[in-house]
């Protein structure tokens, strides 16, 4: 499957995604069920299915079995429009709406999908208005992200922009404030980080690329304590946005 | 391979992982690399194998791929011996070597490998003495934990355990607090969590066992404020082990 379709659409494999999927109002195009299987879970999708207007298919164990992707069906697959992206505006008005000062988190070329996945789920749950990616070497919304991402997906917009150092720079007039996570900067926990913030997250391997760097306000360090180099991407994104959650409670 | 021998020998796979091992001073049994591959990296771990006695095989492409388990070998792997567990004692007077109140890592169930590898590179950048993990249901030391642990491995102390729930009941004998992830808890940030402390994080599905979270002194909820349940496991260890820190700090 190529990146093109998996924009377009979208196979949601397992009971709790599929579930999920369905609860959080997501547009199922189609669902496959195992013929014959009628247990509990398989029975409340099915009836999730049937009050949207869902088409159900009811195929044996080798068509969901060649339809699968990860090989973890458990019975059920469905096809959903694939996760649409967001605007940078969206965010800003989904923070007006309820009245927050923005929290934005801006990804500088994650790479890993289970990285990815994490950082929107800790984006969900931190109280974050949006996840903003770059267009190009960067992973985008593909099957294993929303997996990841245990249903955060579905609530937490993702806007995909084309140079991540301008987003910035028009963020920036419109009262964002950006920190972003390095060891050469200053303990997180002497910054103010409160108000409008964008966090920004550097890659896996390289970190935060030195243009983005220059054009943030301000450069939060992690304490390290041990002997090794760098906490796990998605574990720092974790580390800083609780952070920021501390000082704005 | 089996998990038996995983535990007996472990490969080493990449120049990274290859390089960090023979540097933290691990002993290296033998080296493989790609025959006629002389280039900077490759010659930089052939001087440290020779350093340190490893014996070293120059092998062609055929021999390495075969070898590889990952597939990911770039030219060298490495066979050294285990990761070997540590005992809980160790960690204690690991602590008490530097003069620090103990804080140990104890994992109720991890079964993800990128998990636990993610969950010992915090613990050591955390400045934690050791993680304990149980003997069974649960992970143990293989290859991608290590891989995945960015080499925190080979500074943090693993010991593995028959029954968490007494090992926690001794440690309390020995003046150590407990204090366990919950989003039935406290809000983190209301509890001291100075001291001795042991932190508690659940498995990936279930979260703590009831059992072990009825033996911990407290309970922490990291503050959720989005619309799914529950953070990584590696994240939420991460975003707790940090309010630890700067508690401490």
């Amino acid at each position: 499957m190529t990146d093109k379709n998996q924009e377009t659409q979208l196979k949601i494999e397992g009971r709790n995604p599929v579930l999920e999927a369905f609860r959080s109002g997501r547009t199922v195009d189609r669902l496959y069920v195992l013929d014959g299987c009628q247990d509990g879970p398989v029975g409340t999708i099915v009836r999730e299915a049937k009050k949207q207007g869902t088409l159900i298919r009811f195929v044996p164990k080798e068509r969901l079995d060649g339809l699968s992707e990860r090989g973890k069906h458990q019975g059920v697959i469905a096809l959903a429009a694939a996760y649409a992206y967001a605007s940078v505006e969206e965010m800003l008005q989904k923070a007006q709406e309820k009245g927050e000062p923005p929290f934005l988190f801006l990804l500088d070329g994650i790479v890993d999908p289970h990285n990815l996945g994490a950082i929107i789920r800790t984006a969900n749950l931190a109280g974050a208005h949006g996840v903003i990616i770059p267009r190009n070497r960067a992973v985008g919304l593909t099957g294993t992200v929303a997996k990841t991402s245990a249903g955060a997906l579905n609530y937490t917009p993702v806007a995909r922009v084309t140079n991540l150092k301008e987003t910035i720079q028009s963020l920036k007039k419109q009262g964002l404030w950006f920190v972003c996570a390095d060891m050469s900067g200053t303990p997180m926990y002497s910054l103010d980080l409160r108000g409008p913030i964008g966090l920004v997250i550097g890659s896996e391997g390289e970190g935060v690329s030195r243009l983005v760097k220059e054009n943030c306000d301000m450069v939060a360090a992690i304490p390290m304590k041990g002997e090794i180099d760098s906490l796990n991407a998605s574990v720092a994104a974790g580390v800083l946005a609780y952070e920021i959650v501390r000082q704005r409670g």
